[in-house]
C-alpha cells in the first residue's frame, strides 16, 4: 500500500491532526481501571461543551450508523409511529432503520436537493395520532443540505408532545447545533467527521424526555441498550462492552484541540472555507446541487457535474496528479454530482489548495475554465 | 493519566506489540477507495488462516460481544429456539442476547468451573423438537473454562440439523479452533485477545448452512446485517458502514505477525506458558478455579483467591508495586478468585515475571510463601 499522505477532503473521514494520531499510540490501558475512568469521564465532559448539553452524552464502539440505531432502537418500539421526510441517501437510511427495527414510518417524500421545514412536518404531525417520534438527518451528507428550520422543527415536535432524534453525523463540531437550547432528544455524531478524529466511535446525547421513553421501551437493542450504557457510566465511569481504546485516547485529544480553539471560532471557520468554495464554483461556473442557498452545508459541498465531465475523470485526476480526495454522487446522484468535505481541520490553505486543484484538473479535462477564477474569488472571501 | 507502561496480562486487553501499535498512525485513508480495498482484502486472506477455515470472514467495527449480537441477530428469528449451556458471565451474557433478539431459550445451567458436553447437548437436543442454533461460550473467560468437547458437540448438533455458534471471543489465535473441521457455523472473536491488537474490532466467520439461515430471516438487525456485509464485501470490498480504519491498520500488522510465527508455534506457545502457569500456582499452594483439568483454559486462568489474601490488595500490588495488570473475578466470583490473561504476545519472559511478582505479593500480603517455588516450577516445564 502506498504511505502517499493525501489532502482528504471527503465528507468523512477526514485529515487528523498529529496530535491526534499520535494520541493512539499511547500504551495499552484497561478499560476497567482508574487510567480509563479519568480519561473516559474527561471526554465526555469536553462532548457535552461541544454538544452544547447538559444531557447525558455517551461514546459507543461502532461507526455513525450505529449511533443512529442506537437512538431508533432505544426510543422506538415496534409499532411506534415515526416521522422520517427523507431527502437524500441517509434520511432514506434513517427511514430504512425505523422500518427494520418495526416502527410504523411516516415518510415525508421531501424533492432531494432541497430541506424538509416546520410547515411540514407539522402537516404530518396533526394529520396523525401520537406520533412518538420524529427522526431528521440535520445535514444530508448525500446532497449537500442541512436543515436550517431545525430550531422551528423541533419547535413543532414539542407541541406535539413528540421527540426529536437529529442525525448530526456530518456536521456537529463544524456548524452550529445547540442540543438543549434547540430541544433535541437524541443528537447523534461519529469521530471521523468535524471531530477530526479517526473513523470507529459513535457519540449520542439523551435529553430526560428521551430517557422517559427509553425506561418504558420494553425491547432495548443489546449492543446499544442506553441504561445499560448509563448504569455503566454513572456507577464506574466504564462502558459494558469493551470500547476501543486507542480511540478514545484520539477522541481525547481531538476533543481537546476543539475546547482550544472554542467553538464559535470553529464553526466561524468552517462557515468562512464553505463561503469560498462556493464562491469559487461560482466563479468557475458550477452550479451548485442544493436547490435554496439557505440550505447549503457549511460541512458538505454537493455541486453538479458540469456537462462533458466524467466523475471518474474528475476524482481519479485529482487524487493521482492533484493529491485530493473527493467524493463522487451516492445513489441515485452517482456521475451527476461530485462533493468536498469541509471538516475538522479546514482552513485557507487547504480550501485554496483544493480550489486551485480544482481549477487545473477541469482544464486538464479540456472543460473551459479561466484559471485562477475561482481561486480569487475564494481569496476575497478570506480577505473580507 | 500516568503513561507508565504496565505488563497487561488481563484476559484481555493484551499487550499491543509495537509494530501493531506503530501501524494505526499511518496516514488516514478513505475507506472506499483502492488503498482500502487492497488493505480490507488482506486482512480477510489473513483471518480465514487464523480461523482454519474457507467460509466468509468478516470484521465489524463494534467490541466482541457486537460480534455475538451479530450472530444472534443474524441466525435467530423471534421463536426460534436455542440450547444455551450456562457456566459463567459470558454464557449467561449469550442467553441473555438470545433472550433479548426473541428466541426460546433452552438453557442447559452448568456448574461454574465445569464444561457442558456433548452428551448433555444431546439429551437437550432429543427432548426439544427443531432446535435452530446452539450455542457456545468455547472459552468461558469469567471461569477460566475451555469446553473440550466442542468437536464432539458440534458431531451431536449436525446430528440433529442445528447450527453452532461458538463465542472464541478470549481463546481464537491462542488455541485450536479449526473452524471448518469442527463445523462451527458462526465462530466470532474479538481483536483485542489472543490476536494481540488492540480492542474495537469483532469477527466473524459464517458457514453455508449458516448462510441458508440468514437469508431465510426475515428480521437481521440493520448495523450487523450479514446480507448486506457480505454484498459490501463481494461488489467493492467494502463494508457497509464506514470502518474503524486505524483498527484495520493494527489488525493487518498483528495478522502479519501471525503468519509468521505460524498457527501450530503459536498454540504451542500459548500452552507452554499456561502449563508453566498452572505449575507455578501449584507449587505455591493456590488452587484452579476449575474443576477438571481437561478444560483449563490456556488463554484465561483462573485462580481461586487464597484464605486471607483480599482481592484488592493483591491486584493492587500487582499493579503498583510490580507493574502487573491482572484481573479479579466477574459477577459471582468478584472477590473469590483473581484472573490471568496468558494471550498474545505471551512468552517465557512474561510469565515468569508475572509469577515472579505474584509471588512477593503474596509475601507482601504476608501470606505464606516459598519465594522462588513458583518460578522454579514454571522454569522446569520450559526447560522440558
Amino acid at each position: 500500500m502506498s504511505e502517499r499522505r493525501l489532502l482528504i477532503m471527503l465528507p468523512g473521514p477526514t485529515n487528523v491532526p498529529d496530535r491526534v494520531t499520535r494520541a493512539m499510540v499511547k500504551p495499552m490501558i484497561g478499560h476497567r481501571g482508574p487510567e480509563f475512568h479519568e480519561l473516559h469521564k474527561r471526554i465526555i465532559e469536553n462532548l457535552k461543551y461541544v454538544f452544547q448539553t447538559r444531557n447525558d452524552v455517551y461514546v459507543l464502539t461502532s461507526s455513525g450508523t450505529g449511533g443512529v440505531m442506537c437512538a431508533v432502537g432505544n426510543l422506538v418500539a415496534p409499532g411506534d409511529k415515526v416521522i422520517v421526510p427523507t431527502y437524500g441517501v441517509f434520511s432514506e437510511r434513517m427511514r430504512d432503520k425505523v422500518k427494520r427495527r418495526g416502527g410504523k414510518v411516516i415518510e415525508i417524500p421531501v424533492e432531494w436537493g432541497r430541506a424538509p421545514t416546520a410547515a411540514q412536518i407539522e402537516d404530518a404531525l396533526r394529520k396523525e395520532k401520537d406520533v412518538k417520534v420524529v427522526a431528521i438527518v440535520y445535514n444530508e451528507t448525500s446532497t449537500g443540505v442541512t436543515v436550517r428550520e431545525l430550531p422551528e422543527i423541533s419547535k413543532v415536535v414539542k407541541e406535539y408532545g413528540a421527540l426529536l432524534i437529529a442525525d448530526a453525523i456530518s456536521i456537529l463540531g463544524g456548524d452550529d447545533l445547540p442540543v438543549d437550547k434547540w430541544n433535541v432528544d437524541v443528537c447523534i455524531t461519529g469521530s471521523q467527521k468535524c471531530l477530526a478524529c479517526p473513523p470507529g466511535l459513535a457519540i449520542v446525547s439523551v435529553s430526560e424526555e428521551a430517557w422517559e421513553a427509553v425506561e418504558r421501551n420494553p425491547c432495548r437493542p443489546y449492543y446499544f441498550d442506553l441504561m445499560e450504557i448509563r448504569r455503566f457510566y454513572e456507577e464506574k465511569v466504564e462502558t459494558p462492552f469493551t470500547p476501543a481504546v486507542p480511540l478514545f485516547f484520539a477522541l481525547d485529544e481531538a476533543l481537546q484541540i476543539i475546547r482550544e480553539e472554542g467553538l464559535e471560532k470553529r464553526f466561524k471557520r468552517h462557515a468562512t472555507c464553505a463561503a469560498a468554495f462556493y464562491r469559487a464554483f461560482e466563479a468557475l461556473g458550477l452550479s451548485i446541487y442544493p436547490k435554496e442557498e439557505k440550505n447549503f452545508s457549511n460541512t458538505v459541498l454537493a455541486v453538479n457535474l458540469p456537462e462533458g465531465v466524467e466523475d471518474g475523470a474528475l476524482r481519479g485526476t485529482m487524487k493521482e496528479r492533484y493529491g485530493i480526495l473527493i467524493a463522487g454522487g451516492m445513489g441515485k446522484l452517482k456521475g451527476y454530482i461530485f462533493r468536498i468535505g469541509c471538516m475538522g481541520i479546514i482552513s485557507e490553505s487547504e480550501t485554496l489548495t483544493t480550489i486551485s486543484a480544482l481549477e487545473n484538473t477541469l482544464k486538464d479535462l479540456n472543460y473551459p475554465v479561466k484559471l485562477g477564477a475561482g481561486l480569487e474569488a475564494a481569496k476575497e472571501v478570506f480577505r473580507s
